[in-house]
């Protein structure tokens, strides 16, 4: 992080200021605590108010954190955080205090922990449910070469809903390894949490009588056992473990072979050091349910959770309010867009339901839950479940839009294919953050969705080239009854205007040319397609007449106007933000090898590599895919035939090294 | 199925053979059912001992299966079949019992349900734990529709482990839709199930003393109310039902918000008949516990259940003895090559640990789980956490093989990107059934492994042409620490002898010619190596002197040997048995595409479809992939340049029919 440079926390924060590692924290004494914490979460909206980042989850974490690192000695002992955007505190306290205002920039800091960041980071985390299997994995690994460190996964009962946790939990309970999980419990994923489990969690937490009874349950057979005779006491002794269990609040982890302990207060720093040193004697697999409250001492994020999940920055430290200077016309988000048609079209058609798997404001499929609740799904960290569930109701008639992360659609890559495309069900995912995502980085870029889908059969794969496209592709979708669509659009604000109002099918495998050109020609998708035709005005500057074409599918792909083009072209550049490999490039290229063809064909794309986090604008100058560098490639393409240097982006073959 | 002959059944099974639909069977009496299940065994039996196919699961359902269909009724209600490999008593009681010798033979009855086959096959399975998402989805349907259809899952325990189902309890249980749960407790997979679960479940059938224990306690309480104060009594009152959920032997199952019933025996069919019944009344989720013998009746299969899982026939139905000739010089599996080779290395090399997702058997892990027990991780159906388990070990500088079936790693594809690949951890993934697997049918055929591995960055992906070659790979992917390793291979027999002693690294990236030729270049991998040469003999004859290059990897491929070929040959055919999207050919293409190349290509693969279900030769003749038909398409390509309908395998456009 040399390049950074750091930025010296003055005497506003005389405790923190000292700890330069988890050892100069253990330096104060337990009572002292609860002020580090303070200034840990002054600092972080500080942090907060002026770069922007993950928030909520932090602020809720800030005791846990400090009570952590005060009992366990880290990078001996090993911390994983789940999904990893409430590892700030621990970025704080690990090293990194003073490159907090870096953090998730162009070679700052990144959003989560990353192991090649710091040996404080046991393991990389961002997608979520994945502590208890890392540290099943580092379990068994010190068991088997005989140290001793302790294994800590901490985990929100939002990522408790994903299966995967489940089974790291069931394979866990058998081996008897050392674990310790926190259950890190503010009700709360992104969004409010969902399921059995959450309502579970409720009560154990809210029904302070349940101690008052199993105290009074334990008298209560301890009178009896003087009154019974020897059998039924032995009886009694026989299935003690067995009542035991049964009366343990806990009894679903326990039921998995966990010993829960719990529930405790998640902001009371001593309680929590005292509850974790009797953690760290226990040499089983054991679970410690802490109650936490998302966005923690600072009232606005204590207010609205959801909302202050992460911020942006530029907010008043106290108020909460915006500093930035309010734009008056906004553009429009594709997640608005997408959320303000299906809401439409629903209206009329009463086949379509809205499926998300946890991030309802994410993907402004809260739009669609207010106008129509009842046909509103949101089934928890869970796209494996939201994918099949999907799968059954389109058994049935309905017409499920499941609005999923690209990255996170990766969870349901076998649902997709077993349970959707091989039974041809008309199930439409809106594929939302597909392409680069800016500062979440690598974890959370959308770079393989193209790729994943081509091979799928029977499944239509569409990209909007801008808000009234992706309009357009949502009532296209909803008319097609043969199989599964996948559309795929980006995070954040749409090029073009927003047409609010009307609707157009487009034809399955329909592209379009909107830009003629004699000089070459570029096959454009997606958020590209704009791209484009800014590079070919800077082109045409240069006397180069680009044709650009809007491809819109990559599934069926429309193979007419690529004969068209091939015979009017003999060079042809394809552009998408999506892998290199296996995506529109690699289509185009085979079905003109299939033709006969012989055109030069430059494909432009995301390298073979995990792109790391920054800005788009970062982002989009390093792999060259800014309009100004696509323009100089197309220019080379153009001029001088192969562009092998220079197309850094294009990399077929494998790296060493990483972008990320 | 009218292309298949029926078989009639004879006086030999009178009372199944009066049943063609489920309203035959509720004709009878419930005390009559038993003899209808024996008969249901028997033919099974009979079935079995001639065709081969899944069997040790269906035999532990059938008293289950009759029961179900005389309570309910489908079509109209919906009983969901997890997996899916032991509904071939469903399949008999709805109209197939005459067709069941075709089953899983091409153009036979498929070896799961099937949506397209019958209506009673409410939702295709073959994958495990989908059962609960699909039922919740048709519930979610019906909700919506305002029909009263009763919707059942049939789940094993084993099946309970995958994280889906639990990601589907959680979301129904939180929905109070009418949903029955049939949990299929047999404490196996296709292996001894593993897992906290599985020793909770066990805890439950096991101790009889529960249910007496219950009573007990409930009557010391109302005893102790007679002696308490109106306060005591009002507080009980108060938590009356969290007692009695923390007394449930279900409570993890009502923790989820479900209800909970059992456990009951299920071989008595009145008795399930009941119980059945009594749910049928239940407006909730609920789940109900039945105990099963796996293999039950046949005592061969209930002495040794994972062998008798599935058999391919050829059986005495008394002992159980195989009735074909033996066979003395069997040549050797795939799966036991991997098996002895990782056992062998891990001799020597300590940091080799073997990972199974509840298939030690099926990927002959089992070898390696004698030789070095401490090391062999079964962690139950639950590929995600295998994956990121491994992930966790490797972190710590162990070297996991990851034993997945090629349609099953679709599973963990999120944690091979983001656990694993994104951090360059050494995990190496041993890819069973990878390509064609026969008569499981599409469910099962490792078809687009090739393709999704592709664009994940940082990963070597190899596939050998046989026996030996597959031992090489180990030894080379054992040897390797800079990132992941996927080595893919089939189903069954190598071609090739058994090369028994010995390792030999091969480079990474590096390929071989292995045999030259001045006419045609043909580039496979795989298993279609030594089909290319046997191809090459044929089209030798016909005076074409073929090339054939033993790719070996598809990342990196091997450039310097393309470029030499490329120069030397204007025409090269790329074969795979993997989808023509984004595998080999397309790798290929690209490559020649960048380095301005302008050979023509011809690449045989896979088709854009779902392949149905039959025995391998069956397949590849279809599909044209035998060595008669690829020599013909060679052949073709040499002599007349493009070979466009030929290329029946080679589809790049989406089809509206598929061929499964």
């Amino acid at each position: 992080m040399e390049h950074v440079p750091s930025l010296s926390i003055d005497g506003k924060y005389p405790f923190l200021s000292s700890i330069d590692s988890p050892e100069d924290l253990k330096k104060f004494k337990p009572e002292e605590l609860q002020k580090v914490a303070d200034e840990c979460r002054y600092y972080l909206i500080d942090v907060i108010a002026e770069n922007g980042g993950h928030f909520g989850s932090s602020l809720g974490v800030v005791e846990m954190t400090v009570a952590l690192h005060y009992v366990y000695t880290t990078p001996q002992d090993k911390i994983i955080w789940d999904v990893g955007h409430q590892a700030y505190i621990h970025k704080m306290l690990t090293g990194r205090k003073d490159l907090m205002h870096s953090n998730r920039k162009y070679k700052g800091l990144a959003g989560f922990p990353k192991m090649s960041e710091s040996p404080h980071d046991a393991f990389g985390t961002g997608h979520a449910s994945t502590s208890i299997s890392a540290a099943a994995g580092l379990a068994a690994a010190r068991d088997l070469s005989g140290s001793n460190e302790k294994i800590i996964a901490v985990i929100g009962d939002g990522s408790m809903t994903g299966g995967m946790a489940f089974e790291a939990m069931n394979h866990l309970g058998d081996t008897k390894s050392d674990v310790l999980v926190v259950l890190n419990d503010n009700q709360m994923a992104i969004a409010p949490s969902t399921g059995g489990l959450k309502n579970y969690l409720v009560n154990i937490s809210l029904n302070k009588t349940y101690n008052k009874v199993r105290k009074f349950i334990w008298d209560s057979l301890s009178l009896f056992n003087n009154e019974l005779g020897e059998t039924a006491k032995h009886a009694v002794h026989k299935i003690e473990d067995g009542i035991k269990a049964a009366l343990t609040p806990g009894a679903f982890f326990e039921a998995l072979g966990f010993r829960y302990f719990g529930p405790i207060d998640g902001h009371d720093t001593e309680k929590l050091v005292k509850a974790f040193k009797e953690m760290h004697e226990l040499p089983h697999p054991k679970l410690i349910h802490v109650i936490t409250t998302k966005g923690k001492g600072f009232k606005p994020a204590e207010d609205n959770q959801s909302k202050w999940h992460a911020s942006s920055g530029g907010f008043d430290i106290t108020t909460g309010k915006s500093l930035k200077k309010p734009i008056h016309v906004q553009p429009p988000k594709y997640q608005d867009i997408f959320g303000g048609a299906l809401t439409e079209l629903a209206e009329k058609d009463h086949r379509i339901v809205g499926i998300t798997a946890a991030m309802p404001s994410g993907t402004s499929l809260d739009i669609f839950q207010r106008a129509h609740p009842d046909r509103f799904y949101d089934v928890g960290i869970a796209e494996q479940h939201a994918v099949t569930f999907a799968a059954g109701m389109a058994a049935k008639g309905f017409k499920p839009f499941c609005a999923i992360y690209s990255t996170f659609l990766q969870r349901a890559y076998d649902q997709l294919i077993h349970d959707v495309a091989l039974q041809k069900l008309p199930v439409v995912f809106a594929i939302d953050r597909a392409g680069l995502v800016g500062e979440d980085g690598p974890t959370h870029h959308g770079s393989f969705d193209l790729s994943f889908l081509q091979p799928v059969p029977n499944l239509v794969i569409m990209a909007p080239k801008d808000a009234g496209e992706l309009r357009n592709m949502i009532c296209t979708a909803s008319l097609y009854n043969d199989g599964p669509v996948a559309i795929r659009y980006p995070r954040g604000v749409c090029s073009g205007t927003n047409p609010d109002q009307g609707f157009e099918s487009i034809g399955i495998g329909k592209s379009e040319i909107i830009r003629d050109g004699s000089s070459i020609a570029v096959l454009a998708i997606g958020t590209m397609v704009n791209r484009s035709l800014e590079a070919a005005e800077i082109l045409a500057k240069e006397g180069i007449d680009t044709l650009v074409a809007n491809m819109r599918y990559l599934k069926p792909l429309d193979t007419l106007l690529i004969n068209d083009i091939a015979q009017r072209h003999e060079k042809i550049v394809v552009i998408e933000e999506n892998s290199i490999i296996g995506g529109l490039g690699s289509a185009v290229n085979d079905y003109l090898q299939k033709q006969g063809f012989s055109n030069r064909l430059l494909t432009i794309g995301l390298p073979d590599a995990f792109v790391t986090h920054g800005s788009m604008n970062d982002l989009y100058r390093l792999l060259k895919l800014d309009a100004e560098n696509i323009s100089r490639q197309i220019g080379r393409f153009h001029n001088g035939g192969i562009v092998m240097e220079e197309n850094d982006s294009a990399q077929n073959t494998i790296r060493t090294d990483r972008l990320a």
